[in-house]
């Protein structure tokens, strides 16, 4: 019903702007940015748009059939938006499997074995049918393994365990902080020997839901198997050995990687009415990991970006540059699709003015990020700041955008990101709990509302 | 294990308040906030007293036993805070019973009965055990009701079904404005001789879970029964209006006013070292609606005014002035709690220096509504914006307080509310789904921590 009436919603808009394109906005900054926000708090077609990709499209990774059925929904939404043109652009990704369930075990002699929740890394390989059994090394940093070195490590299964910091707000900081575990712990550890790695989720829930993620190994270097406990799971394991040192654990693991696999960005581009030549994006990543039906991860930022367009169709807000929806594959596991556009934007001289994505989750918006070659976006954005606090938007931190369009500063862009309230979002990034319940509507209309009051300015006055 | 960690901290903090009580603070104001937040993420005991009163004492309205023990549980809670004294006030409050659970059902000649999720409103009456059953007439505003007048709606069941407005960003307004329609509507129906009222809920979720609240009929008015139906009912009662403007209603409710019950506020108070007769209060209030749980409204407020003073303790910030932790009884039906807090303060002469409360739920903070006699007390307040901004806290805003502290105001304190990120209380308000799943901790001990900071700086620079 309310699908329906997104739809509707749409074709009205067009028609009215097909009648009426050329009229000039009358109303002053402020009042453009209370339309934005109050139609699409009244009529955002977001949320409705949301539930039907995690619905019909869970678990979009790279080289999965999902991801391509996500890719073919991507353009069907795009065209009924009525923009001048959806194309496409090929990249490669890689193709990861997690294959058969995943297990950790605890065991300790003459002790019943102990469960513990876990899944394997992105990128990581699996262990023998049976499985491996080795005793467990508990570090909490790459620098513990460095120390202990070759005679410590070679054999045994390495236990990063070193939790996210509660005490810093943005828990995104948090999450880079404890991070190069889960990145890079998994290599170092096999150039030590060691048979496989544990990570600590990156989460600070304390709760037994794995948080899966990528990993990298050096280029030909052998991998290991790399596994994510629960935050619980890992607490069981810390104090166990502590009291059975020479407890063991056996890992089953059935994952692997497959060759290269072709996927594709999904573009709609409206065309620009005076500077058709210079480029705005709105972006959102398509892919999210296997496990997770990808709400905020990142079907939020997808949805926000489409609403972009449908909220400057309804209010009759011919964009004067070029304002192109941006949906990149393989953020997850490469990064592919963000640096594919940024290469092809700078073989075929595209001018790019501004570039923004939302990847924080669908959550309040609090501010943005911005980031320019000059290193002031973020400083000039702030004018801007009365206009958009009415909405509980008050902050402009200087940074780099987000993975998609970071790779375009270097093409001369502005880029930002979205930064929504970030108090949530590792309870459920990389997780099976990255469900539509966990999304709000009004919270997720409100950020695409932000992103497309600030491309407005831009697009208007410039930054 | 988390909850004797807590207690653990409580002790441990008191022990190193007893040797050092007198050595004052060194650090400035932004390391002591600092400090203060992440203590309250690091340690904050607040999520794990909500889980324990919300699983042990929900449905806290006045005059029930679960409101008895929850007051119980609280002098309980700050005595283990070590507290000097913990006090209470005796307070009268209505004693309003729902009874068996009531019911509204859609009849239509040769259709089958369509039921539509209800609560009955508080402070409403029965109707005959067999139920009432008449026409229905659908009304937007309580002037419809007056332009109607008694031939249009005597006999018959107004349904008041204006929904709140989604385009305003405050939800809290949004439930302001539309408010009326419960609070006054069938007390103007009732005069008009309606039989019975049914209110759309005060939500901006489109489900099927109905909110309750409190209505107002005037002194020895005869009441009538009034429900309020889910969002989702009422778009169901609407639409069969439309199709079949002689459909009925039959409505069932076995709700009654009982004698005015005792109840009691709960104070823990903790001397000022300088001026400790200059009192600085934070309070929440313990009663909840009968079907709640109420751990938004108002178990969240409760824990945090409780975890101010632990995290006071625990920093070794002794306040200059007397503190104290107030929960009131009966806002949900009466106001009583905070008004006879009020007038014990005025005829005992004490000063209060300055009020504030939770009331808004346990989302993440993002600023405080202020006022004092002067009218000035937000702008004061918004010269420590900065030392909030790093914690996400930014607004400061002119108000009342909430509720409870509001009355203080006359007594010449300055009052103020915390005011949490808005978007999903109207979500739970007053519902069965005001769970503790609905709570994230960071975001409840962000708030704490905001009114400890605020609270702090008052004590040690003044308004």
């Amino acid at each position: 019903m309310r699908r329906l009436l997104c739809l509707l919603f749409v074709f009205a808009a067009q028609a009215a702007l097909a009648a009426d394109s050329t009229e000039p906005s009358r109303t002053t900054q402020q009042e453009t940015i209370n339309r934005i926000f109050a139609d699409a708090l009244a009529h955002g077609c977001a949320y409705d748009q949301l539930r039907e990709l995690v619905a019909r499209y869970p678990g979009r990774l790279g080289g999965s059939s999902n991801l391509d059925g996500a890719i073919g929904w991507a353009q069907h939404q795009l065209t009924s938006l009525g923009v001048d043109r959806v194309f496409t652009q090929d990249v490669t990704v890689p193709h990861w499997e997690r294959g058969a369930p995943e297990s950790v075990t605890l065991l300790r002699p003459g002790e019943p074995p102990v469960p513990l929740n876990a899944l394997a890394l992105g990128g990581t390989i699996a262990t023998p049918a049976e499985g491996l059994t080795a005793p467990v090394i508990e570090v909490r940093s790459l620098a513990d393994v460095e120390a202990l070195g070759r005679e410590k490590i070679a054999g045994k299964i390495v236990f990063y365990n070193r939790p996210m910091d509660p005490t810093i707000f943005r828990t995104s900081t948090a999450y880079s902080q404890a991070g190069d575990q889960r990145n890079h712990g998994p290599a170092l550890a096999a150039r030590f020997g060691a048979t496989a790695v544990l990570v600590r989720s990156l989460t600070l829930a304390h709760d037994d839901v794995p948080h899966t993620g990528t990993t990298s190994f050096g280029a030909g270097q052998e991998r290991i198997p790399a596994l994510a406990l629960s935050t619980l799971a890992a607490d069981v394991l810390s104090a166990a050995l502590v009291r059975n040192p020479d407890a063991t654990v056996r890992v089953v693991s059935h994952a692997r990687l497959l060759p290269d696999a072709p996927s594709h960005n999904i573009i709609g581009e409206w065309r620009g009415s005076e500077r058709p030549d210079e480029i705005i994006v709105v972006g959102g990543h398509l892919d999210s990991w296997d496990v997770a039906p990808g709400a905020h991860d990142d079907g939020t930022g997808v949805v926000a970006a489409m609403e972009v367009l449908r909220l400057f169709k309804s209010l009759d807000l011919r964009p004067r540059h070029t304002l192109r929806c941006v949906l990149f594959t393989s953020e997850e596991n490469s990064g592919n699709g963000g640096k594919r556009y940024a290469q092809l934007a700078r073989v075929s001289g595209e001018k790019h003015l501004f570039a923004i994505e939302s990847d924080n989750g669908g959550f309040a918006p609090a501010g943005f990020n911005l980031g320019n070659p000059a290193g002031d976006a973020h400083e000039r954005a702030a004018r801007w700041r009365s206009l958009f606090e009415p909405w509980g938007v008050w902050h402009f931190q200087k940074g780099s955008g987000g993975a998609d369009v970071g790779p375009l500063i270097k093409e001369g862009a502005t880029v930002a990101g979205l930064m929504p309230d970030s108090q949530r979002y590792f309870d459920y990034h990389h997780t099976r709990a990255d469900t539509i319940d966990h999304v709000n509507p009004r919270e997720l209309h409100l950020g695409a509302a932000a992103l497309a009051a600030l491309i407005w300015l831009i697009d208007t006055e410039g930054l």
